[in-house]
C-alpha cells in the first residue's frame, strides 16, 4: 500500500533530541526505509531535555496546523521502563494519529484537537544488534510511524487500550485571586515573549490596562493589538498567534528585561486595584 | 495546476524564528496544506531575532545558488502594522519571486539577482480563529507562496505595485580613508571569520601584505587563497567562497581573537602607510 | 536518468557549517538545482568547527542506520589545500557512496560498514564566477553527490585510487591498566551522557558494580540497563543505543556533574580494587 492511498504521507515530528547530535538524523533514516515516499516535518527537536511540560505545551500550540498524518513526538524520560507506547487517533479526523509515549506527552494536543479516538499500546520493538534500549525514537516510534504511513491499520500496531486512561498533562488554568486572575507563564518565545495559560476573554473585564503581578516586582500593562503598538519602556499585554495573553515589549525580550521564566506566576488585576507600588 | 507544471516547486525559506519554537514547523504544515508537492529548503532560520540587515545580508549571500521557485523571507519586527508585504518577481528569471515583508529584508537580494521585475502587494491575510495578529509567516507569507507554488499568477495575489518604491535594503559599500580604503564587517560566519563589505579587487592596490585598523587594534594581514595557508599566528584576507575579503585566522576564530562584530568599521591600508603602531 | 533508477534517491549529509549562516540552504540549493529528485536527510550540521574527529565518531554511530544513497560529509580544516576529495562505495552495499574530503572522516563509518569498496579521487570542482576556493561543499561535494544521484558512476567522477591509501580515523580503543581498563570519553550526547570507547562485553569481568577513575574524582558506578534505572544520587554505567558502555545520571547530565568532556580519560575498574578514596 503507498504512503499516498492511505492518506498518511506526512510525519510531524517534534523531541528533546537537539540537533547537535545524530539522533534525529538516525530516525529520519529509519522512516526514510520502511516509508520512503512520507515527507517530515520537524515542528522542533528543541524541548528541553525530558522536559514533558514544554513538549506538550509545543505539541498542543501546533495542533490546530498539523498536517493530517503521523505526529510523533519523543519527549520520554522514561524510556527504557514499562510505562507504555502508544498510538492514538484523534476523534474528529483519523487520517491525524499521535505516537509517542504515554506519559503526558501527547493529550494536551489530542484534547485541543477535540479528543481521542482509537488507541493502542505499541508492541513491535525492534533491536538492532548489541544496542541498548535507550532509543525508542529510532527502535520503535519511527517503525510504528512507517508502518501508519504503508497503510497498516492503527490496531495492527499493537492491543487496544483506553483512550481515557492516557496519562493526563499539563493543562494550567486562571483562577480568581482578589479582583484579578492569578494565572503563569507557559512558554518564552524566541523573542522574549511570555506566553500566558489565559486567553483574552477571561481578562477582559479588567480592562485595557492592567496591573502585572509578577515574581519580585509589579509593572503596569497596556493591551495592543501588535507588537509594534507597544511604546519604548511600556509593557504590552497582546492576543498572541495562539489566541492566548503575552507579556511583550517592542523589539526586545520581556523575559530578559522582567525577570520571567516559564512556570512563573503573573497575577492580572485592575490597574487601579490594591496590593502595592506600581512601576511605569 | 500542479506544483511542477508551474515551475515553481521549491519554497526557500528563511526567517529569524529560530529552531527551538514549533513556529518552522507550523510554517511549514500550513505549507504542506496548501501546496502537498512543493519541497521546502531552510536557508537559515536563525538570523538574530527582529535582525532585518543580517537577514538582508544572508539573502543577499545565497542568492547566486538559489533553485528556481518561491523565496520566502520572514523578519519582521514590523508584523501587524501597515508595512507592506509583497511578492516581487526577479527580472531576469522571473520563475523565482521573493516573498516577505517591505522592510529592507528582500532588495539586496533582488538587487544582486540583477533587478526586480512584477511586484505585488499581498492582500489575502487568513484568520486563524481566535488568534492574534502576529504571525504572518503562517497566515500570510505561506499561504502566498503556495498559492504560487500551485500555478497562481503573481497578479492574482493582490494590487500591482511599483517595484522601485520597495523599500531599500542594507548596501554597505567601502569608501576612501587615506591612503586606504575604510570599509565594514558585513557578517561573522560560524568559523568567526569576518566578510568585509568589500572585494578583492577594490583593495588589490593595497597590495598582498596589509594594514587592517580594527576597533581597538592594528593588525598586519596577508592576501591568501586558502584557509590552511594562512600560517600560526598570522592573519590572512582572503577571498571568500561569496567573493569578498574576509579576515581569517587558520581553524582559529578571527572574530574573537581580534574582537570583531557584524558592523564594526575596519580599514585596510598599505602595511607601511602612516597611522600608529602595528602588531605582528 | 532519474534519481530513483539508479538507487540512489537519498543524500545523508553531516557537516561543521551549523545552522546559523546559510552554507547548508546553499548546499541543498545546489543539489536540488543538480539532481531535483533526492531527498536530503540531515544527520547533523553541529559538528564542532573543523572537529574532524568527533565528525568521523558521529558519522560511525549513524552509519548502521544509513540509508542506501549518497552520504555526504564535509568537516574539513584543509579545504583548497591539496587533500584529496574522495568518493567511496562501501563494499558489502555499493549502492551506499561516502562523498568528503579525506582527512580521517569517512574512514571510521566505512570500516564500520564492514570496508571500503571502489574509491576515486573526485575531479571537477565547479566554479562560481567571483568565489573564493573555500567552499567545497557547494562547488565540489555536492555536484558530485548530485551525479550519483542522477545515475553517473563512481569512476566516472575521477581517477580510482586505492581505497586502503585513505587517511584513517580515531579509532581508540581500550587498554588494560592494573586489574582495570582505561578508556576514554568518545562523546557526550545532548543529555549529558559520556559515552565510553568501550563495548560491555569487554568490561563485562569487572562486575555489576564498578570504580570509575575521572580527571579529578573516582566515583562509584552500577551497571544498569535503562537510564531510569539509575536511582538518585547513583552513577549509572548504561549500555547505550549504540551498543557502547556511557556514564549517565537519571535524567541530569553526567558530563556536567561529574566534570566530564569528550577525550577524557576513564579507568573502569572492580569497586574493590586498589587505588585511592571513592565517593559515594
Amino acid at each position: 500500500v503507498s504512503a499516498r492511498r492511505s492518506g498518511r504521507d506526512t510525519v510531524s515530528f517534534l523531541s528533546d533530541y537537539g540537533t547537535e547530535d545524530e539522533f534525529v538524523g538516525v530516525v529520519k533514516s529509519v522512516l526514510r526505509q520502511l516509508a520512503r515516499g512520507a515527507v517530515v516535518i520537524d515542528i522542533t527537536h528543541q524541548v528541553p531535555p525530558h522536559d514533558v511540560r514544554a513538549g506538550g505545551l509545543t505539541l498542543q500550540r501546533a495542533a490546530p496546523f498539523l498536517v493530517p498524518g503521523v505526529v510523533m513526538a519523543v519527549v520520554d524520560p522514561g524510556v527504557g521502563t514499562d510505562r507504555r507506547a502508544v498510538a492514538v487517533e484523534v476523534e474528529r479526523d483519523p487520517r491525524l494519529v499521535f505516537v509517542g509515549p504515554d506519559n503526558g506527552l501527547l493529550v494536551p494536543a489530542l484534547d485541543a484537537l477535540g479528543g481521542r479516538g482509537r488507541a493502542v499500546a505499541l508492541a513491535d520493538r525492534r533491536h538492532p544488534p548489541g544496542a541498548g534500549a535507550t532509543f525508542d525514537g529510532r527502535d520503535l516510534f519511527a517503525p510504528a510511524a512507517a508502518k501508519l504511513c504503508t497503510g497498516t491499520d492503527l490496531e495492527d500496531l499493537g492491543p487496544p487500550i483506553d483512550p481515557a486512561g492516557l496519562v493526563p498533562g499539563a493543562r494550567p488554568s486562571p483562577a480568581p485571586k482578589g479582583t484579578g486572575l492569578a494565572t503563569e507563564v507557559l512558554w518564552i518565545d524566541r523573542f522574549g515573549n511570555a506566553q500566558l495559560a489565559v486567553g483574552p476573554e477571561d481578562a477582559e473585564h479588567l480592562g485595557e490596562r492592567v496591573r502585572l503581578t509578577l515574581p519580585g516586582r509589579q509593572v503596569l500593562a497596556t493591551r495592543v493589538a501588535t507588537f509594534a503598538e507597544i511604546a519604548p519602556g511600556q509593557v504590552g499585554l497582546v492576543v498572541d498567534s495562539w489566541g492566548m495573553l503575552a507579556v511583550a515589549l517592542d523589539r526586545r525580550s520581556a523575559a530578559d528585561e522582567l525577570g520571567l521564566a516559564a512556570g512563573d506566576e503573573v497575577v492580572i488585576d485592575r490597574s487601579d486595584a490594591d496590593g502595592g507600588t506600581s512601576r511605569q
